[in-house]
Formats: C-alpha cells, structure tokens, sequence
C-alpha cells in the first residue's frame, strides 16, 4: 500500500519543481486593484481557454500582494462580489408568483454570491486548489480581526466541503519508507506533541511499534491534510513519555500487540479549518490496522485534557469554598510546581483531581449542549467512548500546565461507534466505562452538601 | 507517465473486488418508498458515522429498484426534496429589510434544494461518485419523457461541475501497457470510430504512429472520463480510412512525425454529459506529444462533419431551384449511392459539395449565433481554426450517409489558441484558412443570384 | 502488491519501444563469420565502454543471421571457443607439484571454456539479458540434430543458473488490471490448458474465484518466466471442464473458498529450459494466497497424467495375458472412442484403470529411481502427497487420448513440505493418501498371479 | 522515472521489516563448527526446499558468530571447501587422453571449489544476496591479516560478478521525493565530501541546481550501490567550496545550466569491492540528464587530486635539488599552513604547483603504466578527458592536505568516449586538453637541467 505512494501523489516532479518556481517568485508590483480587475475579467470571460490563463494570472497577482493589499481584496470581494439584488427581488418576484421548480432555481442561481464562482474559476488554473487553500489561510488570520468578512467564508466552506469530500481524500501509510519531502511537513505539522528532528521523528515511525496515517487530496499533492500516529502496545497505555522516549520499546514485534492507541491527531491545512478529516481517518486507520495487525483488539486514544487546568483554576480560585475543605486542601497543592515528584502530595492530589476531571468531561457543557472539553467532543462525536482518566498521563511542563498532568483513554469499539455516535449527536448522551462513572460519583462527594445536578 | 497507471488510479484491488460483488448482488425487494425514506433519514441525520452508513444504505437499495420505481423515485425528488418555500419567504423579508451579506446568506441556504445536500451526503460512502455518476445517466433517460424532472439536473451539474473540477482529473496515456481492465472500456466507449476487438485496439495503440490519453478522476478510479486518440503522420492527414487500416503504417518510428491528428475524441460517461472536459484534454495532450516528440509542428484534427448531409438534403430538397442548373445537376448524383466509386460523378460532385459545406460550416449558425455543426463548434469554441475541407475522407457507410463523405482538420495553433477562443466566444468569429474562404466565396457562386449576406 | 505491476517491470516504456524497434530491424548481411570476428574482438576488448558497443552489435549481427547461419555460429563456439589445451596443461603441471589454492584457482580459470566469458560480455549490453535466452531458445532446437552442440548447452545453464537465481525472481498476481502486453503473453505461453482468447482469460483471471501468478525477472521486464493458474474452490475439485467453463462459478467471493487448486503451470520460455522455477513459484503462491484468504485450507493441483495412456497401451498390447481375463475385457474397452458416454463401460473400465494408474504412479521409475510420469516427479520432488486420481477428471480429446480421461490431485500440506521433498529426494519414497494406496493393491489383483514386487 | 522508486525496489514492506527484526535477533550460541556442519548439509541436501531451510539456517548462524568464530569459518572454507584433488587428477588424466569438449566440461567442473556451490546454494535463502555482500564485507577486513584468505575471495569475485552484472542494476535519481529510508544511507555513504545532516543534504538534492543518482540492484532493495552527485551550473565550475555551500545558487532554474559537474561519487557497498560500477553509473547518468535538460554541452567532473600531496612531499623532501631553486623556494611555502590566504605567496606556488601536477597526472604511472593517482585512473579509464586543474579549488583542511588545494576537472565529451578509452586501455595513452599540456611543458622548466623523459 505505501510502496505506491508517490504514484498517487505526485503528478510529476516537474510540475511540483515548476510551481515551486513560481510560487519563490518574486514580488510584483500589482495591487489590489489590479486583483480585482482581473477577477472581474476572470467573471466576464466567455470562453475556457481564456479563463484558465486568467485565473493564473489572478492568482500570481494575489501571491505578490502584501498583506495589506490582500485585506483590503478581502473587503472588496465581501462588498463587490456578492450577489445582484435587482435580481434577487426580480427572481423573488416570480417565484412567489409561481412557486415552480424552475423559478426557484433562478431564485438559487440568483442569490448565490458572484464570489463562488469567482472562487470556482480561479481554481482552473493549474495547482490553484492549494492556492485557495492558502488564501484562506491568510484570509482567516485577517477575519479574526474584521468579523464583516464572514461571508466570504461561508463561501471558502461552501466549496471546500465540495473539493474535499470524503470519497477524494487517499489514506496512505506515513513511514520511514515516505519520501522526505512529506516526512519533513510531517515534522512541521505535528501540533500535539512536538517532533525534534529526523532522528525523533524516526522513533514516531518505527515499524516496530508505531503507526503513522494521513489523508492526502490529489490536486494537493505531496501536502497532508491530516494525520494520526499510532503506538502499538500490550495493553492500554496510561502515560505518554514512555511512548514519545526514543529509546523505549513495549514491543519489538507488532504481532504481538493487543492495542493500538491514537496518540497525536494533527490537522495540516489552516486553510481548511472547519472541513473536517478526523472521524473519516480514525475509521479508515482502524480498518486498516486490523486488516494488518489481526490479533489488535482495542483501538483507543491517548489524549491530552486542553483547558482542564484553566478551568480548575477558575472554578477554583472564583469559589472554593463549594468544595470540601479536603478537597481545598489538595488543590492548593498544585500551586508547587513540583507537586508530581512528591508522592504524597501527588497521592492527596490524585484523591481530588481525577474526580474532577471525571465531573468536567461529564457534565461541563458547551452552549451546544455539548462536552466544553474540544477533545472529548471529537472523539465522543466520532463514537468513541469515555473509557479512563490517567493520573500523571502527561509530565511534560505542557502537559501538567494545561491537563494538570493527566491523559484520556477514549476507546473506539468498532460495533458500538455508530450507535455512540447517534446517542451523542441526537442528545448529547455520553457513553463512558463503570470506572469514569464511578470517579464522577466520587466527584460529587468532594462539593460541600452540593445535590446531583 | 505511463508507468504509474495503477498506483495512481486504484487505491485497491481489494475494494473494487468489493465494489464489484456488491454492485452483482442480487436485487432486494425495496420499492421507491423505502429509498425516499432512507434518504430523509439520511438528511435528517447529525452524525457522520451514521451517515454514511444511511448513504450506503439508500445507493444499495436504489441499485436495486427497477425502472419504474427509479422514476417515481426522481419524481420524488423533484417535488419533496425542493426548498422549503416558506423559510425563503422569510429569509427574503430579511434580505428585503436589510441587504447584508449575512441575510444574503441565508436566503441563498435556504434557497437551495434539498436535493443537493441529499446528493451531498449520498456522496460520503464508498465509491458513491460513480454510482451517483450512474444514477444521473438513468435519470437522463427518463428526463427525456419527463420535462419535469429538469430541476433536478440542475442540481446534478452544479454538484457534477464542483466534483469534476478540472483541478482533480488526471490526464493518462493508454497504450499496450494499459490494464486490460481499462482497455476493455476504451473498446466499449469508443463512439467515433468503432474499434472491432482486441486486435484493432492493439494497431490503435501502436506506439510507432499512435497515442492516445484519457482523462481519470481519482474517486472513480479506472473508469475513464473521455479519450482522444491521435494518429502520428508526416503532413495532415486527409483520409479516415489508411488511419483506422490494421496493416498501414504511416511511419515506422513517432520522431518522424511533423503532425498530430486527433481523430478520436469519446466521451465515456453517460452521465457526467453536460460537464465538459475535451477542451482541457485536448490543451494537455497537445503538451504532452510536444514534450515526449519536440519534432511535431502540426496539432490538427481529422473530424467527420455529422448533419451535413441531413441539412444538404433538406436545403437540397426543400428548395433546390435555389441553386444554378449546374449545381442541382450535381447534387442529383448523390441519390446514386455509388456515386463514389465513378470518378467523373465525385468530380462533379466535388465542385459543390465543398464549396457547400464551407459555406455550411461559416455561415449556417443556431440560435446562439454559433456553428450548428457540434463539431466545429467545439473544436473552434476551443480555439481551433477551420483548415481544411477534405474530399472523400471517409468514405464508410456512416461517413458517406453523414458527412457525404468529407472529413475536416481543425488546426491548433498552440499561440493562436486563446485568442482565437476569445473571438469565437465574444462574437462567434470563426478563424479559417484562406483555402476554406476561397472555397465559401465558390459557393456563393453555386446560388442563383444570390446576394452574399 | 499488483498495483506496482509496471514500476517493478518497466524500466522505461521509451526504452522498449527503442528495443522492439531493433528487434524489428531489417536482416542485415552480416554471416556467422562476421559475427565469430565481433566475438573475437569482444573477448579481446580491454575497456568497458568498448565492451558494451561490441557487444551490442554482435547481438544485432546475431539477430540479423539466418538458421544456418545461426548453427554455423554455434559450431564455431563450441570449436574454437572452448579453453586452451596448453594453458590447462601447464596449470595442470603446477597443481600437481603444489596443491595450493591458489594453483587450483589458476587451473580452474583455465579450464573455464572462452563461451562462458563472451557470454558473460555478451550480455553487458542493453536488454542482452533476454536476447541471450532467445539464442539459446535457437540453440537448444539446433541441438537436437547436433548432438557435439552440447558443451555450449552447458555453458548456457552454467550463467543462467547465476543470472536466474531464486533471490532475483519477483511474484506478480497477473489479473484483469494487468497491462494487456503481459496478457497476450499469457494466452500464448498457457501450455496445459489452451486460452482461446480474450474472453476465455478474463474468465481465467475472475477474481471471484481465480488467481494466476507469475514469476518475473527484472532484467527481462514484461517477458513472465513461468506462471500457474488457480481455481478457489469449495472442498477439492476432481474435473478439470467446469473449471475451464466460462460460464460456471464454484462460489461467488473468494472468502467461501476452502482449497486453492493449482490447475496449470507453464513455462514461458523455452530458453531457460532446465532452469528451475516451478518449485519456488508454488511455494510462494501458497503464502500469498493464505495471506490474502485465510480460510484457505486445502492446496492441491488438478494434474494431469501424461502418457498414462501410453504406458497403457504399451504395456497392454504388448503383454495382454499378464492381466486378468475381467482386466483385459475391461480395457479392450478403450477402443472405443466414445466409452466414456456409456455408463456401464465407463464403470467397468473405472474399476481397471484408477488401479493401474495408481501402481503407474507409484510403481513405474525412470532410470534414476523416481516416478515415470513427468508431473508426478515435479510435484512429488516439490514435497506435494499423491492424494486422490479423479475418474473422468478431463474428458477432453486431449485428456482422453492422455491421460484416459483421469486428472490427478496433489496434494501441498505446508508443514510436511520439506519432510517429504527430502523423503523423495534421498530414496524415492513417495508418500500417498490410503485411497491410492488402496488402489494400487487393488490393481495387483488385476494381474494374473502377479506376486507383488 | 523517479516516480516509481519505491515500486521497483521495495518488494513489500513486510519483507524488510520482517528482515530488520530478523538480523537485530539477539546472538545465537552457535560456533563456526555448526556453520561448517550447517554448510555441509546444505551441500549435500538434494531437495530445493530442504536447501533453502538449510540456507537461512546456515546464514542466520553466521550473523550470530563472533569476530573470531567468523575468521575460522572462513579458514575452514578456504581449506576444506576447495576442491576434490583426486577428482581433478582423474578429469585430467580423461582430457589429456582426449581432449574432447565433454572431458573439458568435466575437468571444469571438478576444478570449482566447492565453495562457489556453496555461495550459490546459501543465495537460496530469502534476502541472501545482501547478507552475502556483508558476509564478504566481513571477509575483507579479515583477509588483510590473512593473506591465505585470498582464494575465497577470488569466488565471491566470480560469482558476485555475475550476480550484479550490468543489466540487472537500475539507475534511480534520488532526490528530496526519496524515501527517508534511503536518504540516510546516502549522508552515511557520501565519501568525497561529508554531509552535515538533513539540512545538508536537501541542499545537495536541491532540484534547482543539483541532481543525484544511484544504482540499485533489485535484490538488494533499497541499499544504493553506488552513487553520483552533479551540480547544474554555467561554465565549468573551478571550486568545490561554492558548490558545497548551503545558501549559494549559481541558477535557480535547472534550464539556464550549460554544465553538469560530477563531484562526487560513492561506492556504498565495501562488500562489493572489485565489481565496477562507476563507469556505467556515468554514462547513463549523462544519458539521463541530457533528455531532461537538452540544453547542457558539458559534462564534467570537479575531482580531488587525492596523494598528489604526498607524492609532492616525498618526490621534495627526498631530493629538492633536482628542482630549480626558485621552485625549491616556492614549494617551502606550503610548510606555512596559511599559505593559501596570503596572495603573494600562493602566487608563487601556484607557478609550480599546478605544473608539477600536470606532470603528475600525465608522467606518473603505477606498475601497470597506468596514472598513479586513482581517480585519474578512474575517469581517464572512462573515456574522460584530462581538461583543467585548478588552483585553489578545495580549501578545506582535507583538500589542502591531500590535493594542495587543487581540484581537477575530467570531461566527458560524449562521441569521444570510446576512443578515449580505448586508447587509454590498450596503451595507456591519455587525451588531454592544450592547456594542461603547457602546464605540463612549463613543469619541465621547473627541473634542473632535467631531460624530457
């Protein structure tokens, strides 16, 4: 499977060496003004031919502009591109007249933004999928700061749910056998915990115990979309140091592993957020591995608890008093930073912290009705299930200032996930093991007189 | 290029296999009513999970349904699956309030068919692009009866446009390395010059004066989407006949070639008619045989020029007093269905039937203002120039009793293209040889006192 | 693992083209002296830049010669490039005063015939690798009637046997996805049951219920060594028509079946006669096949037994009295063509046959102590089990008229492999089913007062 | 071409891993009598199957043995493993009678040592070919201390000859796409000029100016045999420091390159010393690049002088007097090691020292009258000619001492190449160019008195 990876990939090294070429350019000296002349032009354009040699030059433009330049681009195609009222009211009016079909397609074609098929011509040009990609990118740093250019992407959302759709993406083994020019973005985009170098990233992709998979799009090329890495174990993993030490092996023979455990997810592309990847991937890495690996039986993650600490902190310091004074106690333990190596701070701590872990992945919501945790809500809405909260999972600096030190098993049982995932969409149900629920439990008693919500 | 015509086109034999067994399976007893059901479960689904498994679900029983049921299935879609008229109302008044982007947005969501989500989410399972690929090719065929299912086309293409977008089709040689798998297609799809079996595709692909390239999309794997196939020659060719011959051989090695002929250009799916693609491949092929063969000067083709005879016998029979004595005389010669074979008839015949088609070819337009012949409106909408009117260059049953005989090269010029494609598409401006003006002013002369229009 | 078919093969599809080419070349004038005298400067040439270009045009000289020119050749080679006479004295001489290594490696240098060198240069030109196996494809039906050729024989099977070492093989599946230039070689080096065309392998290569592997050598590209055809099956097939039927399938999807029926092997070419392959190729398929279905439980052939029939007729007409008056009746059926269609003979002659062909198997010896029937020796030497002779298992002209109509199964016990080749090997033993062996003690009954030997 | 690497050199993943795990297996407590005993056996087994079991035995026990345990494996091979003297005695007692092909065939074949068997028998075993190239890797480091070793040796030589012959090696260009896998045995192999690390080596694979290719045997997989660097430049480059440098771009677009320069090639495989690579390498690498790049006229190399120092040192310090005394004063400059930063100085010894290497180079012969220094042999054997020296063309400490600091550029005019090396081979006679003519001619001056020899 991953001996034909670059056949898949790359069209050909001279096109990608071309574009890179092209992209190392130099500057130009057009402005915004130009772009949008030219995308006008690209808008009017009758004929094929002619559209694609437009939309190159459209995109080479906005690859010279400056950042200014592409903001203010922004603002004209949220403002200039959008649709035509005269025609939407004109196509209204018929519609209401005669609630056809027909003239409801008018009314559809009418009020869809001129910037979508903007967007749709300039990806003619050759390699302008990943052109768009990146404009987005830029363009979703400058939204954060002007909330007016929203529109424009739903636009960008619009379009990419259509070009990324899950029957285009290709699941390709990521090993020691990929083609360095991948392996290194491997290294760059790695944004759960971080890869040091070559030798590092040799560790993460050991055929001995380790598993690497992305999703690559055709016309994106050698560029990842996202990706998982996988350890192989004799049973469920608690902590994450001994899997990302260069020098430590559960197993020297993935035969003879029973669990395979996700324990870094990394989206690639800024300029796709919102297209998601994740529960696609998960599935087809866990097809595979089993199709591989027949004696895996669990299939599980190992992952951090982003924002646990932030709302200890919060919860904490705004009201303790709602916990019991032993529970106060040994939170305040946390203020020394070496709490974790005196074992019994670190044994009064774990009697308060995995409880509360417990309680925050199970009742704290979002306005969604959904877990406040990021991580839970995407494993939980992949069908994944609640299965045990780690103490001292994550020892890192990183890991004990942001999860207070702990990791989570979430665990996908093949036959239960789309059952999970139906309870969990349909009415926030959270699947979890007899353990969690019972540290919950625990949990409730740490509050002072406190009745179950 | 060639060589890596599996790796990048099937992702596993394995899964096709699948495909295949579940695409033989054999037909379940569901009617429409279960499919229109699945398919609002599906829509009405929150999970991705379970998504796809409601897609897989609603694509196996519509595989199953018989023609009868598929069209009281499309009927459904047409009327249940539309918008929701009265969110539109709603989202108009908005709009109509205040014309911001944001109400503009939402008007267009709510505009838009159900059907297209519909279509959107039947795409997430496995190999659901071919099989929706399919669907539309049974939903043609009934729409030609049924005017009302036109709605629902429209929902098709704009989908069918974003999926097939020119970015994602892979362009690929097919020659005697090609797998069989695919070679069996090209024998079927073939719809220009029939090809009669394994031996008459092998002298087709013969690399000494052959090429031939296809376009692929990478979800619909090693289906192909349209071909072009090209005869290697010294000087343009004239004749049909010596290029379709098995045992004639123009040249014995492709670096003595001066010219490229297209004869052959095959649109493969049914169901993808009205999302073009010929345009590009035709530009990329020419740069693929200008980089494998730098001696190549001429890219040309050799096309037949269907209807003419049906409008030479209408123009002919409706009004022939039109015509000079001498003209009429000839044409007369035509009823003789061997009139080919006797020289002093095909010479007579030759001084106006030329003269006519070049006329036919200029001035005859549809109501668009362009060619009625679909040929030439597609090699010249594609920037070609009318170059050349050859006399019986194909002399077989269909070329006689369509074209009278005549083949006609179109001529690429590579630095010509895009403006050429800009006149043609501006104002309908056809770019031709001095031979073919020549030969439309002789034709002027065949007209009783007609006045040039 | 067949999706990389043509990476792994073709270097270059330029470079074939370029090959077939020269190989089409036009007879050149060149005779066998012209080519002695390119051979005579080849052994002579000192660079290696040289080598290449004189080696290259004694192979063009070679191709270009005609069938006496070619034997002429061969007598030259086998005179006048065979190793000096006084060289070896002399080498001799030493070694015989001083049995040192290094005097041994000297007369072992000399002794090595000037064939094996030139051979050896012959073949550092492009592509020289199979051009040498299609000369020795020449030689070897030379050698029939030229006896005195042998020494060069010798030399062929001496480099052969290094360049077409096991470690050099690769396995390919051959499939319906396999370039159609391999296909076509299938169907016309198949030797044991005839292909009748396109239609006729794509049934042999179903992936329902077929597989087909080859042997591949990368030197020699697109040119497959040997192959063997194989039925999935349920429970052990003992007729060799439903398999070869276009129209029949055993099971639908490979998972259902149990055995893995090897029912054709073929050598491609007859160059590499005594090089052998077959041994690898079977052990090899059988690992594939039960890393690709697992259920498999059974590997078996559906064998034929050649001149069977033969040794039938011999030992029948020529010494009829020594069996039973019942035996002989029985057989005298067996002038009848058509005995197989009337149940009652064909139970009669069931009851002689299957014996004697048992006591055939297991009795009859070649003069090196191993089984007379040709594929019984390559099965049995493989370290297969005699385990079922089938009645009526290939009632074709062919089988009929070669082996009585009687198809035989070997049997492939994967743990007893080696045990049983080395059985085989070192005494003869042959190790057999109780059914067989049952069968040839009843066959002894058939002879009249036959002690058993 | 390079799109297909993985595919034609990685049989499966699988494989390899399963190797790795098998040669990282802990030691074994065998000794080097179970590998004779193991080696005995496989010589006498008679069945392919048992002889592979017995090959990977016999291998598997030689990894596990010692330094020590190796060396009296190979004693013994040299002893016991050679061949039958009696046998010998009798075949030559039989030729000299008659000296018949047939008797000669036999006495050839008495007279192999039974070691090549061996080595033939043990290359059964999966993955033997490489563990044989280690094994001789072994072997050669022994055989310096043990010159009775030699034997052996001359049998890995005969059989490893044939095994890499030319047509079965495959040239890749390796690149920035090339599996990681392989990119690190290149910085481990690189020889001429060290690289750093990753980032070094993406420089020296940069696709702008740079290309690399190797040959790979496909029973080796992805070890490289060999391997050639080449910078893109225009005009020959005269120093090595420029071309090294990570952030320095004579171009930025392979096209604009008039030059490709060879500087440096690596053989990567010790136990493969003695079977010649180089020559081939280059010539198809010249092929390669001219079809990529058609606008490159020269072919270069940029190489070391390496003991040219020594040579100076020695043929100065033992008799400075046959030197005139301003070329005895120049030369003590170098016994300042900054002598290369001070321009007047270098001045000075710029006017002898490339003079006297001229004479080095074209004069200095070793006892076969070839060139003295190696890599002269080397590309001069090739065809090369001898073009330019050039002054301070490697400054690093290594260049400085080895070569002075001059680098020496062979170039490779194509239609010459044979000539050349004809010339060269057959009587040692060099092609150079004028100017390093004069250069020799003005080094004659440099002689008291002294005659041209």
């Amino acid at each position: 499977m991953n001996m034909s990876f670059l056949q898949e990939l790359f069209t050909s090294i001279t096109q990608r060496d071309a574009l890179q070429r092209r992209l190392g350019a130099k500057k130009n000296h057009s402005d915004h003004h130009d772009l949008v002349a030219a995308c006008e032009e690209l808008l009017n354009s009758d004929g094929e031919a002619a559209s694609i040699v437009l939309a190159s030059r459209a995109l080479e433009i906005y690859r010279g502009l400056s950042g200014d330049e592409k903001k203010a681009f922004f603002e004209c195609l949220a403002r200039q591109f959008a649709a035509d009222p005269d025609a939407i009211d004109r196509a209204y009016r018929f519609y209401r007249k005669d609630r056809s079909n027909r003239n409801l397609a008018t009314l559809f074609e009418v009020a869809e933004p001129r910037r979508q098929e903007l967007l749709r011509r300039l990806n003619l040009a050759q390699g302008a999928t990943y052109e768009l990609v990146l404009m987005r990118q830029d363009f979703l740093t400058l939204m954060k700061e002007h909330p007016d250019f929203k529109p424009l992407n739903a636009d960008f959302v619009h379009l990419f749910g259509s070009w990324f759709n899950r029957g285009f993406l290709v699941l390709k083994r990521i090993d020691w056998n990929t083609p360095a020019a991948i392996l290194e973005k491997i290294i760059r985009y790695e944004a759960v915990h971080k890869i040091e170098g070559w030798e590092d990233l040799r560790r993460r992709l050991d055929a001995r115990d380790r598993r690497c998979f992305g999703f690559f799009h055709p016309a994106i090329g050698d560029e990842p979309l996202i990706f998982v890495e996988v350890a192989l174990t004799k049973g469920l993993p608690d902590r994450i140091q001994p899997i990302l030490a260069n020098d430590q092996y559960d197993i020297e023979d993935p035969v003879l592993a029973d669990s395979a455990a996700f324990f870094g997810i990394s989206n690639c592309q800024v300029g796709l957020r919102g297209i998601s990847f994740g529960n696609f991937l998960i599935k087809q890495v866990v097809q595979e591995l089993k199709q591989e690996l027949p004696n895996l039986k669990n299939f599980v993650t190992l992952s951090p608890l982003p924002m646990f600490r932030d709302w200890l902190e919060k919860t904490y310091r705004q009201d303790p008093t709602q916990l019991t004074p032993e529970a106060q106690a040994a939170l305040a333990q946390l203020d020394d930073p070496d709490w974790a190596s005196d074992e019994a701070r670190a044994d009064q701590l774990n009697e308060v912290i995995r409880p509360l872990a417990a309680r925050y992945l199970l009742k704290e919501k979002n306005s969604a009705g959904l877990p406040l945790n990021p991580v839970a809500r995407f494993h939980l809405g992949n069908g994944a299930e609640l299965h045990r909260i780690n103490w001292l999972g994550d020892v890192s600096d990183h890991g004990m200032s942001q999860s207070a030190g702990l990791m989570v098993n979430y665990l996908y049982v093949i036959e239960n996930i789309e059952r999970n995932n139906e309870k969990f969409t349909s009415n926030g149900e959270i699947v979890c093991s007899s353990s969690v629920r019972e540290l919950s439990r625990n949990g409730r008693k740490l509050f002072q007189g406190e009745p179950e919500k």
